[in-house]
């Protein structure tokens, strides 16, 4: 095998830094610049400027944006289906942000394992029911469902958040998995030592 | 049941054109005139302004800009995959689009019920192949499936245009299911009589 | 491809008309008169005579006696279960009957999708959960399921009716797939302009 | 529980010999005559005089007439799907006919657990292979799997038997759960001693 | 194929008794004498001798000592899972168990193919609920499943024994299929004669 | 939710190790002296010490003794085949003796969630294929899955390692849900930094 730091990064070509479009690479450094490294899901998008402005508008829409849900919450819900999704990326990378947002260096583990054994509330595991059910009955989901939801004080709005998160990161499982994009080494650390 | 004019096109909150934001009108009231309808889709997303931004600029860089692949087989890969995935909304609209773009009044039809059975090429079929492999089991995709596309003369741009096409109607077909998303009547009857 | 009015209709041989038995040509011909055209399945199962009038006695029987299920409550459940089976042949079939009992152009293509999203009736989708169970589930199939169906006003006949369609049509299904049986060309706009 | 001899043999009514037409109750004393006892399957069915004719004709025709399939072999197939289809009835009742068929005491079981472990040929496993093919997946049936059947020395005509017989019995084993058919206590001893 | 009584019993080595260890020849002679023969798992299983008494020992703790259930009803837990897993040696040898422990002959077919329509008590299908779970679903299993086994009657020490035997049979059913093992043919007709 | 260090570590009595038998405290304190705490899975089954001693001699035999595997090869096993059975327990902690194992602090976390993806040899794919196999499909394994590994240089004694890890940790991931086992805290970080 490759030493690690040569391992690529996706199946497909990424772009250099300086053959990006000026927005990309911009966007790209201020992460760098905030997280000290650039996560490889922007490098391996960059190859589709389009589709990688696109995608993000989206992300950031769903993770970043106010809503009832926690950011906690959010990565809860990306860490839990991505790993039934056996997506590498999604699962580290996320687990990351998610225990560093959660404040807690085990809920990342548990949660991608099973979630029905995880240190959570069962507001968050009801939650994280409806997250599953989206992610691989998306066609059962009918009232029964939302009302179940509302009995944990959910929303509508934070059902469609619920759902959103889980179809977009539906998404980018099978984007990673299609380009064998590799997580950064730096995410499997973050967030293990308070 | 309340009659067909009457039933609601979502579950959720669909807003008047009136009080959507100034872009999301006009790009409503283009399609209208070209279409001479307006596609539920673009109804129910507008709930979330944003969203509904990400998710357009997603679809058009996959739907409309250049590719090898024609625009009758990427509406292949939706409705294959939508059919799977049991989404009505998708599978009778974008079974209307590719009746039109292949200018063939049986093929949307036979493709979302069984595509190893349609009067389509070996090579379509490779495709289909590979996109359900990507909305089913994304986790084994492996260089032996690229190998396969390419004995079949698709290369690796294809390949991440098959891939990101039925990854992102993943994204949509869940979405439709959890917001019950209707199919305009005037989807059933497009592209069926030449 | 072949031009489609030479696309095989069958991967078994198909007798001429001439040369079948007395009896089969004749309900052929009596078909082709009502209908305007000799729907396939006759054609295809000609090669086996035998089999031929067993499988149409039992269609009769299930499909055109009388029954408390409306004719078109026992398409749905044809509808239903075939595309769920990925039976080409039997989702436009009897999808096109289902329109024209229906007197509904729409109901087909929507039940055959997500039965679930459906401009059908709560009774009638409790009809269609226990097929799916019937065809998917048999051996799961308990007191419990005649319960709910004797609650939306279905009796044991009645569960019987819906139970043989399911099975017979799970039969018809595999058979289609197995023969790769075409459906006729006539079938796919049948019943979609009132 | 009730005693065996007042268990019930379906949750549906089952018709008095003296009730049931001439033609249904002369088969049914024929069996009887020849077999000691009355299946189960004829009295269940027997409550539906149409269906019992058509199900028992088309039976007729392919477990009884000439075949390249040898009657053993057609059990097989029976006894493969049916415990897979988890029906009591089918595997209980073609048990017994097999192990009689092949006079073999074994070769039932074997075969109902695991057909890939049992006392029987590469040919006989890749006729049971197909059988699975089409009882649970008959979508995916392709020219290549009528291929591995030709280099087993089955030709198309023992592909269709093959077919039919696991469309057949998959119709049957929905049947025999809908209606919790209970297999007479006599199958279970039947060929068991040689 | 090979006359069966030359039919392997493992695709792996089996030791001759000669060679064995003592304690572990000992036990094997043991058991022939009070059986009249040496089921094929302890030869087969005797190819790893520290493997063997550990498998032994645990089966012995699950299988023989005190429990609220009786040995009937954990030959029941056996043979129920095991024919799911489709392992031909467990259904078989402990379906023999199960007849002469249940004193019953038609129960190990009976619960091997669907327990569901068994002639066992509302309890016992609630134990094999259970088991079936845990043998497939033991993620899913939660506080609600424990609930279910009180209102039968199942206290805590019960269920551990119902998910411990589930559980080492699945692992015992899976090393019997990977090493081909083979039933004696004694099992076949043992305790079918009351 | 409670404080982490009171939280349960099973849904079952947990004895204290006063109440031990004497050769099950003695490995319990070994085992702390070592590893400088009790890793729960000993806590968890010294309810059942006839259980616990049967069990971790099969670990022991496993897991400890010479074999071809290595010892990380042994554990990347248990890491793969325990993440697709959702077990908590088993990912963690076993996850933690891969890493330090495998003195490569990435490796676990990878496996766990798609092997397929991960930093090892094509031939340890090889070998983790069957151990999945093994553990979801073992009834289909035949001859040609010893070939496959015999090509990458297992033979026959490694392919009993690898399916009796698969089958003994299945087991294992069983016992370890149904039991709410929990893992220790200290796993999380263990062989995170090299």
């Amino acid at each position: 095998m490759a030493p690690l730091s040569q391992a690529p990064i996706s199946r497909f070509p990424v772009p250099a830094l300086s053959d990006m479009p000026e927005d990309i690479r911009e966007r790209l450094l201020a992460v760098q610049e905030k997280s000290g490294f650039i996560p490889n899901v922007f490098l391996v998008l960059a190859h589709r400027p389009g589709e990688f402005r696109a995608f993000f508008a989206y992300h950031d829409e769903l993770m970043d944006k106010p809503s009832n849900l926690t950011k906690a919450e959010r990565e809860m819900i990306v860490v839990a289906t991505s790993n039934a999704n056996q997506c590498q990326y999604c699962v580290i990378a996320h687990g990351a942000i998610l225990r560093i947002r959660a404040k807690n260096p085990l809920i990342a583990d548990q949660i991608a394992i099973n979630y029905r054994k995880a240190d959570i509330t069962d507001r968050q595991k009801a939650m994280l029911d409806f997250a599953m059910k989206v992610a691989f009955e998306a066609f059962a989901i009918g009232e029964e469902d939302y009302t179940v939801l509302a009995r944990h004080r959910f929303d509508g709005e934070d059902a469609w958040d619920i759902a959103a998160i889980a179809s977009f990161f539906g998404m980018s499982n099978r984007m990673a998995n299609a380009t064998s994009m590799r997580p950064n080494d730096e995410f499997y650390m973050l967030g293990r030592v308070k």
